[in-house]
């Protein structure tokens, strides 16, 4: 079924708005009068609506049904990624961790990243990642868009993840517990986040900062994962083991 | 350490022998007498190794020891995808079910398949995955290639499934357990596998077809996830729950 994201104030008294390239969206799909759709306020609330009128510019919904979002995990989890060198990687992170249920994403720059985050060129990335997000969220029925934004350093991102339940860090050497016994010793968390590091990993300084901080430094198992692919595993392991998958 | 496929007869009297696009990728890698690699006979079988010798066209080394892989899971799993329209999907499956230690790809043409495998190019294609899955073997650790073959309908590819201890089969509506439940019911297994649908779904008769065979029909969760993603998050879930990730 159609779904929209639109903000609580064009929901109003049970009837939906829908314009702007929504509106345009809604005719690529050829809704008619009468269709059933969904609309959701990206924040975890969806408002099944009936089509009621439309227009060249925008489209009219009468909200039948506002249920909590069957999509939405009951764990919030913050993905933190090393800033890919390859766009195609960080695009891949961005879909890929909507579609598993991450709630915010995160890309840092570590010791190891080539990319960096440059002023203007940043600014139009950050605008194309959200865009993967809104569309990865339609498509997988989310009922929130995940925000996705950069931290300058590791230490920002520690910061973020030192504020979340249940703090994961994977690395791929030393001493590590196994990520599936960080996350059942954990037992039922309201919020966790992953930490992976860009192509070249991390420094094992990084690691020994992370684990000062107290957090589990987890290992991934035996397969070495791409930096792209590490993120999604943990995050898929993490939905699984708490229910939401 | 850079790691090497060799067919096992070229691993004699603990002397190895890298010749072809091998040596050449020795080469590539700057290799120097002295360095250790490790040459792994595509058996789950990791002989570790130190470079004897270098010459323009082959790169000579002697065991050192020789031991199990340690990346193989304990579980063979067997990955069965409606061929995706997309060619990088089908690519992102073989990778990345590569990486998160897949035994064997096969893809199937089911009712809402919109490609079709047709003779000469569909050869290409196989070249070219298997290409890819050596590719990430190599990368993640792994002790063997994973196998990429076709078969021309749902009914070999359930028939493939049959022969596993596990096979679930992924559908999006109607009556199903969760992947979870199916998963952890049936205890310690040696064998599974894994049957996602196209971009476009199965058909319902095609999820009754299955389930007439004995197989689970498993839900993948609240969210929709992409026909690329499907079968990576399962078999995430599935080395997860059985003490391979």
């Amino acid at each position: 079924m159609a779904r929209f994201f639109i903000a609580g104030s064009n929901i109003a008294g049970g009837t939906v708005l829908i314009t702007g390239a929504d509106a345009q969206h809604a005719k690529v799909l050829r809704l008619r009068v009468g269709d059933s759709i969904i609309v959701c306020d990206g924040e975890k609330t969806d408002h099944r609506c009936t089509v009621t009128r439309i227009r060249p510019e925008e489209v009219e919904a009468e909200v039948v049904e506002s249920v909590p979002c069957p999509a939405e995990p009951d764990v919030r989890t913050v993905i933190l990624a090393g800033l890919p060198k390859q766009q195609e990687r960080s695009d891949f992170v961005v879909q890929k961790c909507t579609e598993g249920g991450a709630s915010e994403i995160v890309f840092f720059v570590s010791q190891r990243c080539v990319a960096k985050p440059a002023g203007k060129g940043m600014e139009k990335k950050l605008q194309r990642w959200q865009r993967i997000a809104e569309e990865a969220a339609k498509q997988s029925g989310r009922g929130m868009i995940p925000t996705v934004s950069t931290v300058p350093d590791l230490a920002g991102a520690l910061d973020i993840a030192n504020k979340t339940a249940l703090p994961l860090f994977l690395y791929e050497t030393g001493d590590r517990v196994e990520l599936k016994d960080a996350i059942e010793q954990a037992g039922k968390v309201d919020s966790a986040s992953i930490i992976t590091g860009p192509e070249g990993g991390f420094e094992p300084f990084e690691a020994e900062l992370a684990r000062a901080l107290g957090f589990r430094i987890c290992s991934m198992g035996p397969r070495i994962l791409r930096c792209e692919t590490a993120p999604l595993a943990a995050l898929t392991a993490l939905m699984y083991a708490t229910g939401n998958l």
